[in-house]
């Protein structure tokens, strides 16, 4: 089945109590779709760069089998650029540099050929965006749609980012995020008023700590690899979207027992997302290490009773 | 088998989110004796409270099979008491009293029936008094020992700490704890280090987010159960401890497969402890209630590659 992945394409510079990186590529849509790459090479990719993105990095796209048509380079204009520092826990970080260049003209207009995606990620955006996409889909063909968003959305468009949330069937957030959103401590509780809202699954990342399915009264949890190395966090959470909605789209099965599949693989591509700085590690992996890995979780979780 | 449980019973005046409690009992060793004794009636218990601490308290103890020939019961002193209160993430906390009292003076001397006690859990108390009980214990039977500690004997007792941990079979801390003990941000490195200082099982909780087991080069996961409703986390840490080692005492397994299930034991009653303030929850399980909630644990991480 096809994937639309919609989001930015970004040039990130990176401190981690661990290293820096300088001005390299990245950007949500950018992890999602080499995330997903590893497992459907029928990727409509929906985005916008400046003349400044280099070829080379959308020629390696392209290679893996992603479909740039839906993706607008600007003339004389510069890519969104972002600059942070982690902290040393790896999770909280400052903001440096937000510079929208493009981004603050972003008017997503999606090719025939994409209206038609079986399966949609949306990335995190603000949530006019977002509406803007889902308003131009082929609603007769019912397309799975996953959506990520952020608490900045939440204090500044709480009512666009609801509408939106209420036509996609799975919504993607952090625990403080589902707190907000929910007015609950519980993520059980959380759980139960999000679905109401209109996401029948709820995923909730919490990035080390593993990440939560809830599906109807059902929970699924999926843990955390613990790492010798951990040098850069940046995409974690955009790769482990890419990696879920790749095998979703791959196995064309939306059944709870598949999604807690989706979730281990998501789960696996955003360890090794964190191994390296920016895309490094996850433009060289293949199916035996991803393989490899997911059964790595399965040995960790592992036990009778 | 036998466990004997040494630490500290105590008054807890204790202000969570979500209520508060006055001068309720606590302390580590009874959150420990109380967990255990769902899984044996051979507790031998090592202790010091003041004339003020509630015979019915004790009493119910004894009806449990808990044996309190090691507790001291100090005329005209006080027992232990502490005051906290917690942050809304129900993780950090602010101490607001420490009254040690009769603790000042806990100079433990083991009953001679408990010396060929084959399970041992040290809760956490200076190294000091952890190593007293150590060297009265018979090492001809070589008892299976678990320690509990914490930063701040590492801050000041570093030299202490390091000598007992040497001789103990299990060590159950904190991931920050973990992190300063072995100078290692990687939870698998500082797991090699601490290795190395002498405990062939690393037990690393992390509250909500759940536990690790390291042994040898084999590693385990258990997850925190999310919960409707959490009221007061005091003495989750120690109610983990208390259900591990119980049910080691019970099946007399130390297999790394068994670990595992005692790590999910010790969990399961963890997770009952910290849904009411205090002891409450912990005094009305049942067998079915327990064996219900492992059960809980394992759909919850469960599923097919």
């Amino acid at each position: 089945m096809s994937l639309m992945t919609v989001g930015t394409m970004a040039f990130d510079s990176i401190e981690t109590p661990f290293g820096k990186a300088e001005k390299i590529v990245g950007g949500a849509c950018t992890y999602i779709s080499w995330a997903a790459s590893y497992f459907t090479d029928k990727i409509n990719l929906v985005s916008i760069v400046g003349d400044d993105f280099p070829d080379d990095e959308l020629n390696q796209l392209s290679n893996r089998g992603v479909d740039l048509t839906g993706l607008e380079i600007k003339e004389n204009a510069r890519t969104f650029f972002w600059a942070g520092k982690y902290h040393y826990n790896m999770i909280s970080r400052d903001t440096l540099t937000t510079d929208l260049n493009v981004l603050d003209d972003f008017n997503p207009i999606l090719p025939d050929t994409y209206k038609s995606s079986e399966f949609v990620m949306l990335g995190n955006l603000t949530p006019a965006i977002q509406q803007q996409v889902l308003d131009q889909l082929d609603d007769a063909k019912k397309p799975f749609v996953a959506l990520d968003t952020m608490n900045f959305w939440m204090d500044l468009a709480m009512d666009e980012l609801l509408k939106v949330i209420s036509q996609v069937d799975a919504l993607i957030i952090n625990d403080e995020e589902a707190r907000q959103l929910s007015g609950e401590f519980s993520l059980i509780n959380a759980a139960q008023k999000i679905h109401k809202l209109g996401p029948k699954y709820l995923i909730i990342k919490r990035g080390e700590h593993g990440a939560f399915l809830f599906f109807e009264k059902q929970m699924f949890f999926a843990p955390g690899l613990p790492l010798e190395e951990v040098k850069d966090p940046t995409g974690a959470g955009d790769t482990f979207a890419g990696g879920l909605m790749g095998y979703l789209a791959y196995t064309n099965d939306i059944s709870f027992d598949n999604m807690k599949r989706a979730i281990i693989y998501g789960s696996a591509m955003a360890s090794f997302c964190v191994e390296e700085f920016g895309l490094s590690n996850l433009k060289k992996l293949d199916y035996e290490m991803i393989q490899s890995r997911v059964r790595q979780f399965y040995e960790l979780v592992k036990f009778e009773i």
